[in-house]
């Protein structure tokens, strides 16, 4: 059993080990961090936050080097999208290396993508990639379309609405921001139109918009039973 | 007609009475349970609500006993998942005999779930765990997939708006509260972006977000017509 | 060409004709009541009001003593789901003369469920009812497991919240109000909760319950792509 | 090459390169025109913006005279969705010369829609018409369903809190602004039930209201993928 299986292969028990010692550092780097936004934090916690910080960093950077040693073709790994997500998430620190740059460190959070690589899932995974391979057009138009009705929207809101409240409906950037709020249905309440023809249009726009921007999900939903369905019609044969 | 019969069996009118019996019993027990905690309550219903309290749970301990004593196989019954909702529906009373521990008494509570134990429904609830368990491995990654997306979007929006609103998005914690209110389209109005960033990062994470955490409920629908459209197809061979 | 064929059918250009004028007054008498509401209304525009009030209400008895007429079967009519539509609507008129009860007159609003059984749409009608049927156990099964999460969402954010919002989660009462706004991702903002493990319970309990209160929806659309299906292939055999 | 294969077609690189050009001005001219509504602009730029307006509708012009004077048919193309379209975007410009009227230049938005017309998604385009007239029906009968539920929810929310909030639910009117926001889960918070009639009345509108809403999402998804398969398997044959 070489260095080789452990690292990049997972059916062996110190595969598995190696991989799930991985997880459990990314959900630890994870948790220092958003630890470490707590306001009034005592000092002690502080600094011990700095040295995993510095720890973590460095564990993370030896295991970059030996996944790039121990590929088969190194440049198939430095340049795979997981190759990429592990270089974005230490670099930043070496760069930044003096500069106290919090946004910086913030990149290796991508490292939680590696959660989804657990073996257990990867055949729902390659699933979920087939699916939304076969749904990509829909799913582009709808998105397109999406984006047009919110502008839509929004100019329509903007006239409707900037004599009565020249602040929140300020320009059509503004009435952007109150058709993302509507539109996917969140409403958080900040801005909403008072006059008659406001609230009418936004019952308009509701009626076409929501067909519009809840559909994508129930694209996504067919496409995935359609390549599970596929794959238990190959089983059979 | 045995006792065993009436009991743990629904296919002769007293099993049928007796299995209506505990449902009244369950749900009005859960009615004392809410009315409760009305505030301001007469001392006379007050005491009224302890004496049914006392009463419930005596006549759920003999029912429990008589389940456990006509079952064929005692062990099925107390370690399957209704004999372990039957006793954590009476054991926090008598653990807390004396002590004046509300919450405790919240546990009763569970008992509800044997509403859905109605023989009525017990093929369409078999068909859902069918749906479930075909439909597990899609759900597990949305539900992975929609925890990594709060949290991303928690960390990007402390930073756009940690110094716009140092009170309301004070740490990642405040900020994964507005992500869970936004991601679910329940949008409670509390915390809302305010700086251009946050509202433009609050759009891209919506459009990506809505996809994820509105695919579940799509891929249980799916895999329920699925489920149903084989017994359909069984039944016509 | 008989009355008989002119109130019960509308293949003829007069059924057709008798059908829109009797669906025109449904909306007139709708439109009326909704103006009637306005507040600071000149006494002029009342007077109309009341009068044309009297007037429909007039007709909708004419029409109800007809259809009774020239039904074949009369107490099929009578007895039947818009036969006792069309009486709500008119009964209560007569019962509250002289009584100035506004409630009541609400009740000839039940009326506009008549537009739905327009001609053109009645075969979709069929459809829909069809697919109601065959997802019915499925969707009561939802329909309880809401109502069954929306309560113990209640009562664990009684219990979290009650001692920090003594007013707004006075009991598990405005705790199921919360719940309701919540699940439904309505999100008001009128109640939220304020505890760290107020937010971590909404957390957890919207994971679940999304995936419940969604279903239904998807489970109705699922029936009704089948029903059609089902008619498309009966119809190239 | 001629000119018309150049504006009409798009399967050579100067008719490709046409297209994002004509594309490029239309994104342009509704940046202007967003850019246009924010306040406090520089006398400079409010005069960029104006000069750039002239510029962009002669090249509009421009460009629609040649459609029309390239296009084989010249009826076809100038009573065509697109050809309207274009006329619209152009046409205000020229009946509001020299007076100010803002709104007359929003039509121009109308040629986002081009941006649909791009042939790398046309056969999705025509996918989604296909499914959209198979779903019609059912998508219409849902849409007045819908259009029902809100009224009738609108007439009984008026009844329950009209006395409790004379302000909020002065007349049907506002009831029924009340009732958009809930049934489309919006849930501003600007206006909400206050009594426990009211707050109960909203539950059960909400569990018959979500299934009507949400459907026709389903709907068109379900169509979709159906239109997908056929011609998957078409593709087989």
């Amino acid at each position: 059993m070489s260095l080789r299986q452990i690292i990049n292969e997972s059916n062996t028990v110190a595969g598995k080990t190696f991989d799930y010692v991985v997880l459990a550092l990314i959900v630890f780097s994870i948790i220092t961090l958003t630890v470490d936004t707590l306001p009034d934090l005592p000092p002690i916690i502080d600094n011990a936050l700095d040295i995993s910080e510095i720890v973590i960093t460095v564990l993370f950077t030896i295991e970059y080097f030996f996944r790039v040693a121990t590929s088969p073709r190194k440049r198939d790994y430095i340049f795979s999208f997981y190759g990429i997500v592990d270089l974005i998430a230490i670099l930043p620190f070496y760069i930044a290396l003096g500069v106290d740059l919090r946004a910086v460190r913030a990149f290796r959070l991508f490292r939680i993508i590696r959660i989804l690589k657990l073996t257990r899932y990867s055949r729902a995974m390659e699933r979920f990639k087939k699916a939304l391979s076969y749904a990509k057009e829909e799913v582009v138009i709808f998105l397109i379309a999406t984006v047009i009705i919110l502008y839509l929207a929004a100019v329509g809101m903007y006239y409707f609405e900037h004599d009565a409240q020249p602040e929140a409906f300020q320009s059509i950037f503004d009435s952007l921001w109150w058709a993302v709020a509507t539109l996917t249905t969140v409403g958080y309440g900040d801005v909403y139109p008072v006059t008659v023809g406001g609230k009418i249009f936004t019952f308009l726009i509701l009626m076409c918009g929501l067909g519009v921007v809840a559909v994508p999900a129930g694209l996504i939903a067919a496409a995935l039973s359609k390549v599970r369905r596929d794959e238990d019609s190959e089983g059979k044969e």
